[in-house]
């Protein structure tokens, strides 16, 4: 089951993932993000293309910095912002998932912001909302975050250039990481030059990447790259890994230190989707040094979400016609 | 002790029972949410009404689904709204109830909403505000659930016309309900035509419904009637039901399908005022079949909270003079 | 390490602690606040001064009244409001604390409101915070809560004048409240006529009130002054008073009540910053009789945090020119 996110018109309706999404699309959104991006320190950009409308954050899992980000983008855009963090069990979810979206839906909600620790949910919604009704993925389980891999590729590119011409390698817990999968769906989509996957065995992915190479060694696996993605590992993986048994030892073997960084190519970025587990994958000096653009990524998160707001937001114009 | 709904001017100052309102008020209020009521798919009404007045969202009993009614309907007149979401044991209630009222109107809250799950509570606030504070009751114990009765008959009438021509029966734990009771107040005092209690003998009230006749047989209760109002039944009351030990038994014998509703009128509508158990109380099919009017309900709630609460505003200005 | 509050223009920048802010920072607020200030029953003050601001409760310890305080002051000034209860363990903190900040900063959050139970928290964000952005203290450990300080001083000069002429006696457990000792800091630098500490030994302070006198017993402590301030008494400090072994012998022997404050000058004035415990450190009837100016307080604290607002503001828009 896949989703049909565009609309007959070819117009974004809802984003579920990334891997089905046209390589126009990706660049549409990236474009429209441009416009609503600013250097912190300037006033954020604003908008009121969304006022008379309702967004509604349904997170089933919890997280403070999606939330806020989602939050900000929708009320920079002029709506009303609805949070509901929801409690369900998996036991009762089947049966209520729904019809608290028939509710929500007939308090008139435009936009639901879903994010879900399980497998399927976002997707699910899709097939049950009215027409005008759109659906975001905030986060689901291990398989996709797919504005999280839309802010990653606009921060590459604003620093580095079309990422034809880059090697890129994505370092951690690859195989759990909904961040990594969403990052290469779109990397690939618009045709990233080299990408690799940098990992111990037991956390690297056994499918889903095939455009990708697989290193276990960190020295090799950043060699010249231009770009490192650093992924946050749980704690719990230690209980896993048979040589790595800390989060010292990790570190000893994949942290991410400006030292190691020296292999890559002179100018290399270093990103990160936070939070951070500073001195675990990285090395607190690097992630607050030159070569860091985690916080652009932050920055440059809120615009993806304004732009992918105001895009749904056109399909639904568009849906209803001058009405709307 | 009654609460003073009204002001001397006659217009609506709290709202906490249905039970001692004019009919010309509840008809006044119906009229008013017909103005705010929109269908699904089209932007929801906005006004600007209540700009500049805060609205306080008192939860002592959690509700996502009432909460974000009335939430959205303050927000789409233009009110700034404030959750709380406040854990006051029983014991601590008493003490610190009224300064916790005195502190948020020293912070110019202008309209309380609170629900709780013991008795009293709202009518208790109305008498310790100030002249031009509101309160209205967004659920109260077992006892009292305005804007669910006033949204039920908003309903009731919108897709069967006036109650004085119709029949119409509560099925299910009708005993515990503040939605059975908020209905039969309101249906009563607009001079239903019939109104039938169907319930297992032990959910049958032993009082309050003086004009409703009681059925403990199912097939007799929706016979030939035009509405059926189903209630939740919580799972705990099981252990209560002799005869009655489990869900599945309950919807054996009380469940709503649509097979059953046809012993009503050919053009019955089926109520729910949710969370619905799918599979007690109702069945699925028939709540997401044609007689359903279960999401206008919801959204006729959003329009009923929005008319009561521009009612009470108006009694705000008018008692303050046009300073205000 | 001590917090530079005021930018290279003098302008009020941060506010974390009354104790180093100048004389004319004080009166500058509250002159501020004035103008914000409205009688309960007028609609409260609005600005947009903070339209296209972004304010963030960052609370890591919880407050219903003075997260609301701030959150109404905020959106009444037309900011968008971001509301973050965070829940750090005391280990995780150190670490995390900073690239949380660094996140909302790079979100464009442009003043951050914290409050904690730890001692150095908002001072240590100053640090790391980019140029333009503004933290206020609402609430540090027992060490400072400047608003609250202001907003007591406000309470004073609206009801008695200038406290150059007044005696002021604080009553309670003075050796664990932040409230405390902000009052003293505020009192002090306007030159307080007289300043009066009164409570059982245990709970008088050790240091940090050189300009005030102690008092263990309240017929002395109250006699002739003209304002009194009680102070909330934890439950959990009976345990270490020798001779009160109770709320109830607490009551006899500290509890303010309209008979003992014969003692004070006829108009004396009685403050508490709350929640109260009616029946503990102070009896009901006082406290809801005509001396009381609790709830002034409480709307002067409103005003006095849309001042503090408005002129960290000014800072920003001094900071950035003409852009902003």
């Amino acid at each position: 089951m896949s989703a049909e996110q565009l609309n007959n018109q070819g117009q974004l309706r809802h984003l579920i993932s990334l891997a089905d999404l046209p390589r126009s699309q990706i660049e549409k959104i990236i474009e429209r993000a441009a416009h609503y991006s600013r250097p912190i320190g300037q006033p954020p950009p604003r908008d009121t293309i969304l006022r008379g409308n309702t967004v509604a954050n349904l997170f089933f899992e919890a997280s403070t910095r999606t939330r806020a980000s989602f939050e900000l983008a929708a009320k920079r855009l002029g709506a009303d912002v609805l949070n509901l963090d929801v409690n369900m069990s998996s036991r009762t979810k089947g049966e209520s998932l729904l019809d608290t979206i028939y509710t929500l839906q007939a308090m008139q909600i435009d936009i639901f912001v879903v994010r879900d620790a399980s497998t399927g949910v976002p997707l699910r919604i899709t097939k049950h909302v009215a027409p005008h009704v759109s659906v975001l993925n905030a986060g689901e389980s291990d398989v996709s975050h797919p504005t999280q891999g839309l802010l990653d590729v606009m921060t590459i590119q604003r620093n580095k250039g079309e990422v034809g011409a880059l090697c890129i390698a994505i370092v951690g817990d690859i195989k759990h990481s909904r961040v990594a999968r969403s990052a290469y769906e779109a990397l690939t989509k618009l045709g990233v030059g080299e990408l690799r996957l940098v990992a111990p065995e037991e956390l690297l992915p056994e499918e889903g990447f095939p455009e990708a190479r697989s290193y276990s060694r960190l020295s090799e696996g950043i060699r010249d790259v231009d770009v490192v993605m650093a992924l946050r590992i749980q704690k719990e993986r230690f209980a896993e890994l048979g040589e790595i048994p800390d989060p010292q030892e990790y570190f000893r073997r994949y942290g991410l230190t400006e030292e190691r960084m020296q292999l890559a190519k002179p100018e290399a970025i270093v990103m990160h989707p936070g939070p951070m587990n500073r001195g675990v994958e990285i090395d607190g000096a690097l992630a607050d040094g030159p070569r860091s653009v985690i916080q652009q990524q932050v920055t440059n998160g809120v615009a993806i979400r304004m732009a992918v707001l105001a895009l749904v937001h056109e399909h639904v114009v568009a849906g209803l016609g001058t009405a709307r």
